[in-house]
């Protein structure tokens, strides 16, 4: 590694607002392994936040409840490797909650950085992201669930960044994989070796 | 790409031999969050293969009942793109059946690579096998569900992959998340652009 400083990226899983197979503005329900994937990969490529955005308060209490039975229930003492990964979880009604919080506890702005399969013309690589990030810079990297983000949270975005392309024109992996290749690709060992 | 052939890589998601936190050899049980998110990566990146070993027969019989209801059922019309990507799918009961028919198809033996967590000694890098999978070679990435794949398994490889390493000493992916990172890096596009 030959970074200036420790890359200070946070991820946020958003459940609203995102859309539908039909564009239509949801609020997407909570999934329960994305929760366990999307964690364990964070605190494998050292994210210092993930951030889970739902407004809905019965799915706010959902995700309080699965997290509670890996920190601090039942599963902590079966698979402590998990608690450690699932204790990395903050849950907030709105994206703007987790955007001042990290501003405040990082003492800069943070950087927005959308995601999205579909091409929205020039967006950033991933190796100028990577850049970014060894700048020190505090970045937010935003997954949408369901049809993804919507509309609003591209165009709000301090930056849209490029899909993640594989080797066909096939273009729709769920949100676990991407937000693993895309953590892969950003903080993963340069050399890929 | 600068390839000579297209890269033959096949997929194997293993239910048997697999260890579970014990160390004991079991059969898992099925995921089905797995077959999807696997089934849509494979797609993406243009494997050849996608296969899914249990010896179990009810497990057998669900896996035939998910993929039918997403290639044929309901789930075809709700959503062509799926249908897709789990039709690339195929069950057997055995490691030996998809060795045998993949070395059958391309007229050349298969090489077998086994993934794991744990450090086992010197392994091949992922600039390795990509450069070995460029020279047109068919290779079978075989990734254990559970605690992983069986002992027994890493010896009768023809190689053992390197880890995925992220950016800190926690090594727990989830195997969805462990299959994407490595198809990205074996096939995805050379400069993480």
């Amino acid at each position: 590694m030959n970074r200036s400083f420790p890359p200070r990226l946070y991820l946020a899983l958003i459940h609203h607002p995102v859309i539908n197979k039909n564009g239509e503005v949801i609020a997407s329900a909570l999934t329960n392994l994305d929760l366990h994937d999307i964690a364990r990969a964070v605190t494998t490529y050292g994210v210092k936040g993930f951030y889970v955005v739902t407004p809905l308060e019965d799915q706010q209490e959902m995700a309080t409840r699965i997290i509670s039975h890996w920190t601090k229930g039942v599963g902590a003492r079966y698979n402590p490797i998990r608690k450690q990964a699932l204790a990395s979880i903050r849950i907030r009604g709105f994206l703007e909650e987790a955007v001042s919080e990290i501003s405040r506890s990082e003492a800069a702005a943070v950087q927005t950085v959308a995601t999205t399969a579909r091409t929205t013309g020039p967006g950033l690589g991933y190796g100028q992201l990577r850049q970014r990030l060894e700048t020190g810079r505090p970045h937010l990297l935003m997954l949408g669930t369901a049809w993804g983000l919507a509309p609003e949270v591209l165009e709000a975005a301090d930056v849209i960044l490029d899909p993640v392309r594989g080797a066909t024109d096939y273009n729709h992996l769920s949100v676990r994989s991407a937000a693993s290749i895309m953590l892969d690709r950003l903080l993963g060992p340069e050399d890929r070796q």
